[in-house]
């Protein structure tokens, strides 16, 4: 007999609970997060992240702000002090896609050993200098690789890559989200 | 006489010898940039980002990694040992923003004293738990507000929001970016 509900160490019997309770309420499943940023100097600035929304309550289960430095490396004129915001980005993109198969494998009882990952992201700087209008800003293309481990057959693999039709980040880059900016004087 | 080419913390000298370069070799704005992540157990999760192709040349200005750990909140069956991927993603929005905005006023001579940001993701977690095939798994609306100090007038003000529009993040999340993702056994 199974005594435990844990599976990729995500508790399965929590996880089927959240489920039910969204299912009864969906207003529980709406979530606001947030990051505050202070640009330091140059290429570096300093993100401190603590609070959000969710479940239908303010969180207050943090104590302690998460502090992230952002910089450039000396080629784009900066001191290294930090990855650049690319890379960040590149980094919520696996961390997502990796959480995302972790939490619905283990709902679909698809036990992992490993999931190691890689990403690349290509952009071409012409667009973010302003230097060629026909240029995009942003990413031009980005690759994820994954090689997972586990005790799973081939169909399962193949399931594997189908949950991250799931994952908010993939979401998040592959179509567009409206981003409203305001800039005012302090 | 000026006998500084600094402003904002950017070397304006260096940033307009970039663009010279660039426009010469267009070549040189190509970079990739990469991250590896390793799950290690539930929602925890860590990055690793160390190098990166640009300017012509692999980039060997880091000896050590950036190490970043990613982590859900307990009520999201984690246990708080870093931000989750939504947090980072606005983190990233937030820092490239910034430093576009840092970058480009400098080339324009506007000097900043200060420039703080906070940036707010609805999301509705039915899309990612697949309750609602209607409610898409990403950020809903993203909005973000700045507060600019320095020596400028309103329509140097106009112009900071304006600069925005270079931003290759703003880019990413706003337009869709093809994200090719592959999972193979290990």
């Amino acid at each position: 007999m199974d005594v435990t509900s844990v599976v990729n160490g995500v508790d399965v019997d929590r996880l089927h609970a959240t489920v039910e309770h969204v299912s009864a309420d969906p207003s529980l499943a709406r979530f606001q997060f947030r990051a505050s940023n202070q640009w330091i100097d140059g290429g570096h600035n300093r993100t401190t992240i603590k609070g959000f929304y969710g479940a239908g309550a303010e969180d207050v289960s943090r104590s302690e702000p998460f502090v992230l430095d952002t910089d450039e490396p000396p080629v784009l004129l900066g001191r290294n002090l930090g990855p650049n915001a690319g890379e960040y980005l590149l980094h919520a993109l696996a961390a997502c896609l990796t959480g995302t198969i972790v939490y619905h494998a283990a709902a679909r009882g698809i036990a992992l050993s490993g999931l190691d990952s890689t990403v690349e992201g290509d952009i071409d700087l012409q667009g973010f200098l302003g230097l060629d209008e026909s240029v995009r800003p942003g990413f031009q293309q980005i690759r994820v690789s994954f090689k997972a481990r586990g005790d799973f057959d081939d169909d399962q693999l193949a399931e594997l890559a189908e949950l991250t039709s799931f994952s908010s980040i993939r979401d998040t880059v592959s179509n567009p989200v409206p981003v409203a900016i305001e800039v005012t004087r302090a």
